[in-house]
């Protein structure tokens, strides 16, 4: 059968990588797809770089607008990133007619509506498994795999850089700064880290899988994001002393009145499988009810390993490429008539366990006050860590699990423990999950 | 859109479970696959049992060969197992133009590319995700989720029933004989375990990945098998001193001159993800060498998860029903023009690292004899145990982990080392991987 022809929007990291692969593994691509896939066309700002890498077998071109129309292209492939450009070329691309992979979780987080809804309208396909944990085929198994199950609640470790600062942290007893300054120099982090260390990375795979996992619109806006940032060496000391790791998890889960969408620092039970997932590996655990739980791990960023999704997006396309609407997967999971609008839930109305650490002074009657408290609130405490005084000193560290209670509650719990006087300064608190279906 | 129609042959444990989560989440399914699919026959000897399930809703039938004629069946789904009746109903069913959705490894492992040819010959597609690791969409990974890939090394804990029995015999220091007895007790093994115990089980399920992976024809007969009831509780121990633990594995590895197509008891090193899949839980591990290592972990067995995946089948064979040929997915990953035949290697060609544990006099001597025969058959040394004799004894073990070598030489050393007088009894000899890509 005739070849396909994959027009390429940025041939950096990604999409040197992808590249790399489609050229190295052509015969076996070829052999399973049924057809050549090809990049015959490329664009690029950096029109040497692009042809040090491709030479002069493709089309090169720094006009990506004029990409997106050449009449020869079948797909677009777009990996420049970012939400302004890349999204009125993604616009451009589907209203020529083209079906687009994208590794561009940003922009489809934010924009995802509009762009699944023009190529719905235009009868193309929009693939981004390249877009949520790099080489995992997560959006496959949620999207495909899974198909048979209500999903209940997914829980991932998506973003590499914070694992791997996480995992330095525990290991080598490192404050964030010194593990993200590590990050940097191993080339983890970026010299600008905010999306990841912020949770933002982390936030638009978590929208795109709960979206997929619940069938409701792409809502990143309603995300709860909370980073790394603020965590302290100490913290995850004494998580590991009650048997639990810290981790940056994208949490989407299923509750009676709407969904839970949060990225936040989790303490999750040092013995689960996900528990174990080190450095800068990316894992995401999914509980269906008929299957239970599964987890998919391995690389979740890197050059071929998210060259691996993308490609596999275009040997779907390529298979569908010709095929009708009904034969394809929904950009969603859900038919796009059947996304419902069940709501995301205010951070506020999210249940879950606590972890409350808090400074106290070394006298009785604290840990009563703070237990009243807590009880007045609802909120029953499932295991305490106090720890003696540093000698000379007359505080000490007061670290409480909380059983699952409301946010809102712990609000007020936490308000009112740091207006006692035997208590200094904020109660630091960190969510929990069990992870146990 | 009309509703696709379902012939169930067999409503046992599978059989209810499809049935029940079909019938539970029946909109949910709906709102992805575009279309209602419903069970509207089933086929089972015992009639009672299936009306007692499914009630008067649905044609009951206890000739499953007139269902696989029924004009108005769409699908139809083999959950009855073994090698003759299945077969024949499948081909029927394939010969009448019915899609086939089935949880058979034994039938497609041993009869697979007969009926594979038949399907293509007819346009029918045969889906088989919960042959595999039970509720792991590890079929839909391998095939479509790793496209980009050259498959490099598959390595499972695709038995539940084997990995309840080692995750008991580490946990309490028990005999083979203890666990399984402790197994078949919990439900985790049958009243005849043999398919199980021996290997079997996970042999057709690694028989099938292989297939798929490096796009060969199914060749159980190739296969090596070697089960777990030789394994002693002793060697779960030594291995645990020297950092590793023992899991049965399907291996399936792509060497230069063919395929390493092998199940046996394998050390691991205990600080991979996958050493840590306990109880019976299944765990996949792909080497792929563009996204490097990904793991796939679930249940491997029972009702709903194994439900999980025939429904997922349902659902894109309902997809892909009336789609053309070249738009759907083919049975082993590479077009059936295009599978080769790469040889699967004999076991004496398959190159390993070794554990060996060998019973010998406590003297001087012994152990430079032992080294000499592994340096003269060009087999290294990597780590050694060697254990005090008990009080009173004059013998002592002494276990050997030797560098990757080719079994063909360790035959070769074993066989001298058991000739030698200082040596009493046969050599124990389990394989080792270190799963490092």
């Amino acid at each position: 059968m005739k070849a396909i022809n994959v027009g390429l929007l940025g041939i950096g990291t990604v999409g040197g990588g992808t590249w790399t692969v489609l050229t190295r593994n052509q015969e076996e691509i070829t052999r399973r797809a049924g057809r050549p896939i090809r990049i015959t066309a490329v664009a690029d700002r950096n029109l040497d770089l692009a042809r040090g890498l491709v030479g002069d077998t493709v089309k090169l071109t720094d006009d990506a607008f004029a990409l997106v129309k050449d009449p020869d292209i079948d797909i677009i492939v777009e990996l420049i990133g970012g939400y302004t450009t890349a999204r009125q070329l993604v616009l451009e691309a589907i209203a020529n007619g083209k079906h687009v992979v994208t590794a561009n979780k940003a922009l489809l987080a934010v924009h995802g509506n509009e762009i699944f809804a023009a190529a719905q309208k235009q009868g193309v396909m929009v693939a981004f498994e390249a877009a949520v944990a790099g080489g995992i085929p997560i959006i496959k198994a949620l999207r495909e795999g899974l198909s048979a199950n209500r999903i209940q609640w997914i829980a991932g470790i998506i973003n590499g850089t914070t694992n791997f600062i996480l995992s330095e942290m525990r290991d080598k007893g490192l404050s964030f700064d010194a593990a993200l300054k590590a990050a940097q120099q191993l080339g983890y982090a970026e010299a600008d880290p905010t999306f990841d260390i912020e949770g933002i990375d982390a936030a638009h795979k978590a929208t795109l899988m709960a979206s997929i996992a619940f069938g409701i619109p792409v809502q990143f806006d309603k995300a709860y994001v909370e980073g790394i940032t603020q965590l302290q060496a100490k913290d995850i000391r004494y998580a590991e002393q009650l048997g639990y790791r810290i981790k940056l998890l994208g949490i989407a889960k299923r509750k009676a009145n709407g969904v839970e969408l949060r990225v936040h620092p989790t303490l999750i039970p040092g013995k689960r499988l996900i528990a174990n997932v080190e450095g800068a590996m990316n894992a995401v655990l999914v509980q269906g009810d008929a299957v239970g739980a599964t987890l998919y791990y391995g690389k979740g960023a890197g050059a071929e390993p998210t060259a691996s999704s993308v490609i596999a997006d275009l040997v779907d396309v390529t298979r569908l490429h010709t095929a009708d609407k009904h034969h394809r997967v929904p950009h969603l999971a859900f038919q796009p008539d059947q996304l419902t609008d069940f709501p995301i839930l205010p951070i506020e109305e999210v249940e879950t366990a606590y972890y409350l650490r808090m400074r106290a002074d070394d006298k009785p009657g604290v840990l009563a006050d703070i237990t009243r408290i807590l009880a007045d609130l609802g909120i029953s405490i499932d295991a305490m860590l106090q720890k003696e005084p540093d000698e000379g000193e007359d505080q000490t560290d007061i670290v409480l699990l909380t059983h699952v209670a409301k946010e809102k509650a712990v609000n007020a719990a936490m308000a009112k423990i740091e207006s006692l006087d035997t208590i200094a300064g904020k109660v630091t608190r960190i969510r929990l999950e069990e992870l146990n279906g």
